[in-house]
């Protein structure tokens, strides 16, 4: 194990545990000509996984070999967090030629408990990563071999990992469309406190306020509330343990927002509000350090709205003229209503695109403005 | 004042204040045929605001008639929140025929300020106004006829409103293709407390954090936090007028959050975390409280994804593929690397009717899942 592989010598790969992640790995794989196979205790998972085209069901000897005596090079454990050591660790006895890693979305504790069950040279083949696939979906129904195309992938070796191990993970990662994002487990869990557990227990804290608002007060919602509750509505059991397991990383965190919070509690009964001021100002710049989708630079953007009548080919043909002004749209949002006539479509792009495409389209008769 | 007034008779209409609101106000009055005048100190954005056909710069005379003898019939005070009493005060009194309304976002502090500067027959005219139009831009050059259509536009009458006053204002609202949305300015504060500003607060504390987070941890950034930080990138000196003149319904509210915070806190610190799977919950349940777009029913939506290779002309024949399928696409979102020959498209659609337009897009050959 001294050279980086590329993805064609991680195989043949096991995939143990079929849900969402572990299937959509296996039809990624799939789709790059590796050779796959499945393993979960829940045969109907397994059946439907297998059925999708994700991997071989079973198919491993005495050993952990494949039919043709080949020992398993990857194993990747995609079972719930609460058993990844577990499971881990009883793959890096079975296949002993095997680099294992996982999937899970917390990486320091699952690490400490799996070193107390390992020994130092099995723990070697070990290295945690963590797909930032981002899906609310679960189960191998919604699985997809497009699940992690241009999303980040963390990959994170600890002091004993072997340099070749490492290198299998990040194959792992690029072969199934990932970009590769090193950093250590406990680097990794500090990250994700901020960029994702955080975020989601504060979309948390809003969302739980709006149980008890009259129902004509939230009449008077828009987009705004729609965008920050938007990760509260995910499975509070899955979220419920990725919390627990992160308790470290985000007690620090929250004792930082309630400091905040209670300077804002604070500026409220003071007549100037600088309190307030300062921590809005913070805020935006806090926004602007988040890099732009797939991790480039962030950017100036812009939002161009255009109304569009509610028939059929409108859209196509909105799309086909904004695809003439040469303009690239780097997102966008229906706001449609059907009891009305005309939507609303917002169109993001370069901030100093955006005259250029309006202008395209208002001679071609839409009316666009930012 | 006895009639409840159609669109027609509310002119002719004097705007003050040509900023974003002002204008498109205008804009969208002009749209509807009705005779608009317009006043503002600045008067770069008053040449902008007539340029783009907002209304005509000044044409009222002595006692605030046109120049075909007309008294103005209703003024909409467009001026930044803090100097709303003060100009609707003079308002009231320049036009003794006009009904008086104003589009800033906190009703009552200002309420209760224009009631000490006029009398009660003269405070029998104003009736407040929120549109409820979402933009973060600003300025005459942004305004547009479309910024209110299919919004809320809460109209605030307070108990010695005249009648006919809170028609006209409703019909300002019908005008500009708002959906009216009645309440008392209590009512209307403590609502958008709990719809807007606070969850801007969170949004805001959320973003706060990310100032001192290592550039590499950013780089696991998803669309998890964007969505949840997007508003924060708002004005902060709007921001904090806006929230020290909701001070006494966002305390309330603060606090409750605080109180979460904290049971979260220790949550992290018990075993078992009860306290925040019951928050998990409760967040979920708020989730489900929120309207769908333009005020209908709640419903259950699915996401369909679909990878869309990077060519001209791709998004169109996407849109013309899925219109064919016979399903309405409710929202949509591009994830889009200008690095890779392959973006993700979002379809949101209703959850009964993915299935059937992911069969339909594969059809004709495009990769689709939920």
């Amino acid at each position: 194990m001294t050279t980086a592989p590329g993805a064609g010598v991680l195989e043949p790969v096991l995939v143990i545990g079929t849900g969402l992640v572990g299937t959509s790995v296996g039809l990624a794989l799939g789709a790059a000509g590796i050779q796959v196979h499945l393993r979960d205790l829940d045969q109907a998972a397994l059946v439907v996984a297998a059925s999708r085209g994700a991997g071989q069901v079973g198919g491993l000897g005495a050993g952990g070999r494949t039919e043709a005596g080949d020992p398993v090079r990857l194993v990747v454990v995609a079972v719930p967090p609460g058993r990844v050591p577990e499971v881990a660790a009883e793959a890096l006895t079975t296949h002993p030629d095997a680099v294992v890693t996982d999937v899970g979305s917390v990486k320091s504790e699952p690490l400490r408990a799996l070193s107390v069950l390992v020994g130092g040279d099995d723990l070697a083949r070990y290295v945690g990563g963590h797909p930032m696939s981002g899906s609310e979906q679960s189960g191998p129904w919604a699985a997809s071999a497009e699940l992690f195309s241009g999303r980040a992938w963390a990959v994170t070796p600890h002091r004993r990992s072997a340099p070749a191990a490492v290198a299998a993970v990040e194959a792992l990662a690029r072969a199934c469309g990932s970009a590769v994002v090193t950093m250590s487990p406990d680097e990794h869990d500090l990250a994700v406190a901020r960029v994702s557990h955080l975020p989601h227990l504060l979309s948390v804290l809003t969302a739980a306020q709006l149980v008890t608002a009259p129902p004509d007060h939230l009449s008077l919602s828009g987009q705004g509330l729609r965008d920050v509750t938007r990760v509260a509505a995910g499975d509070p059991g899955l979220w419920t343990q990725i919390i627990s397991a992160n308790a470290p990383a985000l007690r620090t965190l929250l004792r930082g927002v309630r400091d905040d919070l209670d300077v804002l509690l604070a500026g409220l009964d003071a007549p100037a509000g600088d309190g307030i001021g300062a921590i809005l100002t913070r805020a935006v710049d806090g926004t602007r350090r988040i890099p732009a989708k797939h991790g480039g630079p962030a950017r100036a953007e812009a939002v161009v709205v255009v109304s569009v009548p509610d028939r059929p080919g409108e859209l196509a043909r909105l799309f086909a003229d904004a695809g003439q002004s040469g303009v690239n749209v780097e997102d966008l949002r229906i706001d449609h209503d059907p009891g009305r006539p005309v939507g609303l479509v917002e169109l993001v792009v370069q901030a100093d695109a955006a005259d250029r495409l309006i202008e395209a389209l208002a001679a071609r008769g839409w009316s666009a403005h930012r």
